[in-house]
């Protein structure tokens, strides 16, 4: 592993978790105050969102007074589970699009971090009956799968949020693990989101509330952006970057494709308008980072996006890699958010678990040899 | 079954699937007319939009010019599948949220329609490879997963569409079979949508295109509406009804939910705008109507959404329905559908498949008495 200068230091430090925020398109916002928008009334800090002992704070009055609250796209509720025993030791959430995916990290983690299975164990989709997301839990790591698009990972994310607060996580770190455009980047290169931006180049997250509309500003923390890129390994057969996630709500003509069902403009239209958001310093088109960004930027919650590119917009429209090719692609974010938490947990101490009857092998070539041997005896 | 008037006359009539387009809140839109907003230089027609023979158009000029087209997201590429020989038969594109319910709608509306497979085959999810969504076929009909939220059914849509035209599928029809929260309704009533509006009460569905706002009317075909309402049994135990469906991107504070990991407005403020939308018409609220109208419209698809509500938004927030309840209410909406596709295919003489070596049972009574006796011999 390369030489890491400054990363995470074991201390989760908010410091650079500031609320400057510029115009980029349409209005101002008041640097290092984002009180009108995020936090009406409040300081809005990462540390006054949450307890003195880090655990998360809900910014909503009402939970506390429900009689129970149903995770209900997660088939979790918070008294028909013990959420502290079940999510307590919970330190890092990574999210990204489809359950195979996620299963996959979830098996890649634990291979990492060296978490071991009671033997005669497996791991289990804990959100299995919900049919909407699936879950899987690597010790300190969650590995859920959020969809397609801004509606999805943001139903996820108010829920993953509430987890948190229920099982009394504290300073939890949310990755997004994804697939993406790239503009001017060639297949495969991993991206680290600085900023995100929508179609309309806000960095903004603007929902409707009760008929009117609300902005939250779309931010990531810098000091975990700088960590990750600082842990790109000069020996990868593969570029690592970061820069500006332009997040659409539609993949055809949302993003400037012309292999939709529909297609109004030409070619060169869209070569155009690629090149103009190049020149903003847009680097890849996804369809989640602006809820991701501002939904834990709200809840105080440390968070970044690892992407990686699955084709460079500016040559062409159509996804072409094939299965294999891509599916090794996709491992390079996994890989990235991986030197991450293992470095992490070693500076904790914490990468050893404690495994009570764990499948322990201990000649990996008698290892190999038993199971030969026993697979001749049909 | 209750006498139906006037339903499903075996022609597909476009007559009703106008383009008045009026005022809902901010730009009027011209009547008879939406050039301006679908159909810029084209006279929009649902039968413009089709080739004489009733197969689907694409409005896209570049889909004709390309090698292939691969249906990312579905698995599927039009030079690498036949897609005529795999899709020429279907009439009905069925969509709901998620895998599970799709596949049980496969099979349900297998019994319906006394479609038969083959001895020892059974049904497979064609998009299996995608891991994104779920589809099944079941002689005319597809059963699809569309996900969660607006992004998601519209990238389903864009792929369907151009599945259709590759296809050369004829005068399809498109349902959706969803879930909902009702205004004004108790849980378990089935709605059929009227029209479609946003969280900001405009029927239309923007999308921002190379930097611009682009506008498309999100409307249904009344027809479609009303012959789907006059199929309710009087003898169904529930109550199923039709208005205004509101489509969010947001299913906790973008539908005034009090439950969210966030909420700065308090319950009577909530309950002042459910009763305010609820004044203005709207009886349901779910996420994907929007595209869904505007995308099949654009297109000169004739759609329909009907719903089961899981609650009443009037007095509470979280779905609490047992899973068994629940359960039972999303089979109402497939039941409706069921009854208009059964009629349908009645009309046109195409009940009955010719099921080449299907398992096909003699008599029930000796058939069980058959499958008791091989259970006792393990």
């Amino acid at each position: 592993m390369p030489e890491i200068k400054g990363v995470v230091n074991g201390n989760d430090n908010h410091d650079e978790h500031d609320h400057s925020y510029n115009k980029v398109n349409g209005e101002e916002f008041r640097n290092g105050n984002c009180q009108e928008y995020c936090c009406p009334g409040n300081k809005c800090t990462a540390e006054n969102n949450r307890y003195p002992d880090g655990s998360v704070r809900l910014r909503n009055p009402h939970i506390e007074l429900m009689d129970q609250d149903i995770l209900y796209h997660l088939a979790l509720g918070s008294e028909s589970h013990d959420l502290v025993e079940m999510f307590g030791d919970v330190k890092f959430v990574c999210m990204g699009g489809t359950p195979k995916r996620m299963e996959s990290f979830a098996n890649f983690i634990m291979e990492e971090i060296g978490h071991k299975l009671p033997t005669g164990t497996t791991l289990l989709d804990i959100s299995q009956y919900s049919y909407r997301y699936c879950m899987y839990k690597v010790g300190p790591v969650l590995s859920i799968s959020h969809g397609m698009g801004v509606p999805s990972i943001s139903i996820l994310l108010h829920e993953i949020i509430k987890l948190m607060y229920h099982a009394k996580v504290k300073d939890p770190i949310f990755f997004r693990i994804g697939t993406c455009g790239g503009i001017g980047l060639e297949g495969g290169t991993v991206v680290v989101s600085e900023e995100a931006v929508d179609a309309m180049m806000n960095n903004y997250y603007e929902v409707p509330m009760l008929g009117k509309l609300v902005k939250r500003p779309a931010k990531f923390d810098r000091k975990l952006v700088r960590e990750l890129k600082n842990l790109a390994d000069p020996e990868d057969p593969y570029v690592t970057t970061s820069g500006k996630t332009m997040c659409t709500c539609d993949f055809y003509e949302g993003q400037g494709r012309t292999d939709g069902a529909f297609c109004e403009y030409t070619e060169a239209d869209k070569m155009e308008y690629l090149q103009q958001i190049r020149n903003q310093g847009v680097v890849n088109i996804e369809m989640e980072a602006i809820p991701f960004a501002a939904l834990t930027h709200h809840a105080g919650i440390k968070a970044a996006i690892v992407c990686v590119t699955l084709l460079d917009r500016l040559k062409g429209d159509q996804v072409m890699a094939p299965k294999e090719v891509a599916n090794e692609w996709q491992i390079r974010p996994q890989k990235l958010v991986a030197r991450y938490i293992k470095r992490y947990l070693q500076m904790k101490g914490r990468t050893s678990f404690e495994g009570h009857g764990s499948m322990s092998v201990k000649s990996p070539r008698r290892f190999k040899l038993v199971q030969q041997e026993s697979e001749t005896f049909e």
